[in-house]
């Protein structure tokens, strides 16, 4: 656990520029280096930085201690099949999590706010208030995931006067939020929602949760109609037809979405231009380099001070 | 100031449907009566609940105590020249304020998480996000009128991480929000603003406010480019050739309007379509008969105890 003069860390990126990372790697630890390659000196590699990692790229690493995730969800890393067993820790950051929240909560009152419906009045010319404004406090908004994200949004709809409900794999207790648990809570709580925003990790258990088979059990009416899907999550977690006929049928009455089955999201998807689909290019917490590089360095550094590491994934669980 | 079984209270609308205020009236005060005319009864009217009341209908009612103003502003009460010396009060209401800092976050997240660039690449099907998407923390938000509605608005700001400044006629402290006043402080306050919310009261002091004077002394370049405007004060807070030609020229950056110099807006207004206009008809908090009337009921039930009013409007200053 001490620190080598000639110890290396890597950068196994895809679908990244990995210059900026480099750039902020170099102003956070002058002290270490930074490879893209692990294949020049594999016995000096003792961490990895990861986002959607080459296959078995993390192979063969015969000193790696741990490997950190660049992103707030893991399921970019178990994508490969060679991992080695060491500690994977998640990105838990003060940035991502009030990003995410930023977004959370600008959808949420896009929504119960008629923010479309008032963008297609102005189009139109039309000068007229709806009546169907609710109150915050007759909208009940249920986050489905209470890890750090979901916990953090949670308290700011509450504070903006929301009703707030949770659900989650195992119970959580969060002031002022109904929670609800596991698969029977899940049914519970989908009867009582009128803006549904997933914060769900990707894992085997996840995998196409947002289906015709939930927004069949969701409420058919509330304050604002239909009720509101918000998908933050991963894109994996929906079924994306079911989402199209779900809002064709008013299953569904908008929808929100920054993550999709394939991204960039192809140009022919019929997403695109759903006059009732808000989209963004996964862009609702995105990594910033300059706010977190210094945290991993940090999480580095009390590691090897001996301290415990923090925010570690569990495995079987996958998140 | 006791109740007297045949004592009256005038309605005096314009521009609003009664019946629904009639109707909220009837359940939570059984006992009082509403009327909608005073000719009948003048010595029976002992209170008048009034939003842009006809010039001179308050006028000959030799028993008039109270004013009530059932909108947040109370210079609609103004324009008539004939309003007996009686106490005004204004409407502070928790779901007047509830709505208004609904509305305001709304507004401010959708610029600060570029909504109108967001929604303009969907509709062009370009994935791509924008690096300019800066922190909250990074975004300093200027609140114009620091009165209940403002210093609410400020609160929860600052709880999703923005800067908050705030400029008042007077003095007025706020914790974590750096606050300016009077003429001078109006100077230093622009100069340091990426988002200015106007929420001041409109008086003869404020009227026009928001015109090339004040776009010029705005800071030119921010996280966001040039500065946005929100108003969801009064539409004579505004000067409208003004706003469209600080856009054109990029002194302004994007403009939300709930108010307008003429309401409805006239359809041949150019706000209407402009590209960084988003605009909402007067509907960023509403007077809800069933969430005002029972606090005005309580409000005369209390001065009727012997109570001092709450909320007076100051005559000399207008607001």
């Amino acid at each position: 656990m001490t620190s080598g003069a000639n110890d290396k860390i890597l950068l196994a990126v895809t679908g990244w520029d990995p210059e900026v990372w480099q750039t902020e790697f170099a102003k956070a630890a002058p002290g270490r280096k930074l490879v893209l390659d692990a294949n020049t000196d594999k016995e000096k590699i003792r961490y990895a930085l990861v986002w959607k990692q080459r296959q078995g790229s993390l192979a063969g690493l015969p000193n790696l201690e741990v490997i950190f995730s660049l992103g707030a969800g893991v399921d970019h890393v178990f994508h490969d099949q060679q991992i080695p067993d060491v500690p994977i820790v998640r990105i838990v950051s003060p940035d991502l999590t009030m990003r995410m929240s930023e977004y959370v909560v600008w959808q949420v009152l896009d929504h119960q706010r008629l923010g479309l419906r008032y963008r297609e009045q102005q189009r139109q010319r039309v000068w007229r208030e709806d009546r169907r404004q609710p109150a915050a406090h007759e909208v009940t908004v249920g986050i489905l995931g209470l890890g750090v994200l979901g916990r953090d949004a949670a308290q700011k709809l509450r504070m903006l006067g929301f009703r707030v409900s949770g659900w989650s794999r195992r119970l959580q207790t969060i002031e002022g939020v109904t929670t609800y648990f596991g698969k029977d809570g899940l049914r519970d709580f989908l009867k009582d929602v009128d803006i549904v925003v997933c914060l769900l990790p990707l894992t085997p258990d996840t995998k196409g949760i947002l289906s015709m088979t939930m927004f069949a059990q969701m409420k058919a009416e509330g304050p604002l109609g239909a009720p509101t899907l918000i998908n933050a999550g991963r894109g994996g977690l929906q079924n994306e037809p079911d989402i199209l006929a779900a809002l064709d049928r008013g299953m569904l009455s908008v929808v929100t979405l920054d993550v999709f089955n394939k991204e960039p999201l192809p140009k022919d998807s019929p997403l695109w231009t759903h006059p009732q689909v808000m989209l963004t290019p996964h862009a609702a917490a995105s990594s910033s380099p300059q706010a977190l590089v210094p945290e991993i360095v940090a999480q580095i550094e009390s590691y090897e001070r001996g301290e415990p590491l923090k925010n570690i994934v569990d495995r079987a669980a996958q998140y």
